[in-house]
């Protein structure tokens, strides 16, 4: 028997290589001699960099960038294929993490440590970055990146405006003279964890971000000026699918840097060779920490399972917290850890044992269907 | 594929025969052509005369009999096989489901009413008498059931005692000249549904009845001369398994009344005719509301277990709390019914639609391990 484990991180909890360990000691126990395939996954968010630096058989390096409040902070990036690839993840710069609950504030954070990061990138030597968006504290639209890469944005009387969020009322032109000439001959992939559009950003992750209520339109508006200005450039921001990731960050680049935003789950599964993975496998495990329904689409457990189906392999997803995400394409089971009521943190601090036990329930009733149960003298009477 | 559900109540939320039917419609979802056997059981205690009753094609009747207090309180018996068979449950005259928490006290309590119960099934010619013991608010060793069938129970100078515990303390002898003439053509089987004797109830029990700490040693005593009447009657009473069921009436009754203590989900299971049920089945679900490892042993569960081991079909268990109940002997796999952290009322009330959503899960998982997934056109890429 062949069983692969492919989660994403349970954020809050445990990231996804530990999950995928934790899922294979239970597989273990359930069917000892079963060939087991870890495969943790991420979708362009948290972990996306740990990940796929394992996939990718890339070297991590340090550097020192600003976070989103511009203070020195040390990030992690990776190179693969030589020194040619960079795998970059925004969030070691600018991700909500980086910042107490009280600092998070949308009008002050932005992406400029993300802009310093693909120029360290650059300076080592890579050409096509390869760039995690999700779990990021900023709604910049990635005018901070970009002002940290050369480009010059203007205010109506041509002064240059400061790259925080606060100045971009005032944002009349941008001035790309100055971007970085490197970038012509790179190719920058953003790995969006999100496929929602510029538009609807601010309504959705405003408030987890820390966006006051009576500041929100003002973000709005900024995201609509940048929107304005790619268009005015030539590049269609507006609507499109995944370019409201990491803030807008993910249209930024795209309209001004020459990036391509794709879906990170979907491009981590496709470097994973999951399905190859799948092909000869019984049985795949997935899972995240959270999975609703409205959440499901495009969510990297999405991506598996729709992997699953096609290669027709049975997918069990496995979860904290688990509102109506059964019976979804290629889901056919979904079950959480909980053993029982009880409050969210003695859960998350449960989960490595609670994945291990949960997923060798789910390969022994798995097994018993292909294997009879042995018949024994243990009797009834006692 | 046929596919048995053998539950017992989930104690707080849901009566057996209810259990069963949400398993069922979760296990139609997943399988629609499946055979369902939707067998509700018991374990002697809560829910033993519906099941029961249901079981052996019983008519209910109502008798007016007194509470734990001696408050007149309606209680339902079942009469089968003719009106030779009746079949009693304790907890309708003496459960603490009858009482109020303020009005738990052990001290006061006495198991009368179930005295009055049996004599009313014999009134109405019943001479085969099923009697669930469990669920009581009493730890009267039997003393108020025997009173009420015409035992005397006298102090030292020989005044008879009335039945509240209290007067215990200066039991010194007993009358059976008086008892029931009719039990002697009778068989009344005692259906414990815990295995602790006598020693051990005050202990394990005392304080879920209400018993204060400082009561506790006389609670111990009273149930010591009980034991100690019964040996110098002829009966070894100490140390016996099943004894102390029901505040120790199992004990009593055996000793005093001619009663014979069974186990009372291995009775209730064989009345069911689970072996053949489970004879040509591909799997079995069962359940209650809390198990754990401790008490798993010859609870309801653990006899369904025990039967499903030998005829050689996979159990599964559903529970709304699971403590370390996995991998016992018979038990395939177990699953919580919570979807995520939550706490215990929010549980409870969702518990049909859990059992219907886990067991629905459940099969799916075990179909998928017999049946190729179809492959579809579904694609990753959107």
């Amino acid at each position: 028997m062949k069983i692969v484990l492919a989660p994403n991180s349970f954020r809050d909890a445990l990231a996804a290589p530990a999950v995928a360990r934790a899922m294979a000691v239970g597989v273990e126990r359930a069917e000892p001699a079963a060939e087991v395939v870890q495969l943790p996954l991420a979708d362009g968010g948290d972990g996306t960099l740990e990940v796929l630096a394992e996939l990718l058989s890339a070297t991590l390096h340090t550097v020192t960038v600003t976070d989103s409040l511009g203070r020195p902070v040390e990030a992690r990036l990776a190179l693969a294929d030589g020194g040619r690839t960079a795998i970059l993840e925004m969030a070691e710069a600018n991700g909500l993490r980086r910042l107490t609950p009280a600092e998070r504030d949308p009008l002050r954070s932005h992406t400029g440590g993300t802009g310093e990061m693909i120029r360290a990138a650059l300076d080592l030597g890579a050409r096509q970055i390869l760039l995690g968006a999700g779990g990021s504290a900023t709604i910049d639209g990635g005018t901070g990146a970009l002002a940290a890469l050369g480009a010059v944005f203007r205010d109506a009387g041509g002064d240059a405006l400061d790259p925080s969020p606060a100045a971009l009322t005032r944002l009349a032109t941008l001035d790309l003279t100055g971007l970085d000439p490197r970038l012509r001959e790179s190719r920058i992939t953003v790995l969006a964890d999100v496929s929602t559009s510029l538009e609807r950003h601010v309504r959705v992750y405003g408030e987890q971000k820390g966006a006051a209520p009576e500041d929100r339109p003002t973000l709005e508006a900024h995201l609509a000026r940048v929107a304005d200005l790619a268009a005015s450039h030539g590049h269609a921001v507006a609507g499109r699918p995944w370019y409201g990731a990491a803030g807008c960050m993910a249209g930024g680049l795209a309209a001004f840097a020459g990036a391509q935003v794709v879906g990170g789950g979907e491009e981590i599964v496709r470097h994973a060779n999951l399905r190859r993975h799948l092909a000869d496998a019984d049985l795949v495990l997935s899972g995240e920490g959270r999975v609703d329904a409205s959440s499901f689409e495009h969510k990297l457990p999405a991506v598996v399972a729709a992997t699953a189906l096609e290669v027709g392999v049975p997918l069990i997803l496995l979860a904290g917290q688990l509102d109506g995400a059964r019976a979804l394409p290629g889901v056919v089971a979904a079950f959480s850890l909980s053993s029982g009521p009880e409050d969210l943190s003695a859960a998350i601090a449960r989960t490595a044992e609670r994945l291990t036990e949960t997923s060798e329930q789910i390969v022994r009733l798995f097994s018993s269907a292909r294997r009879p149960v042995e018949a024994s003298g243990w009797s009834t009477q006692r």
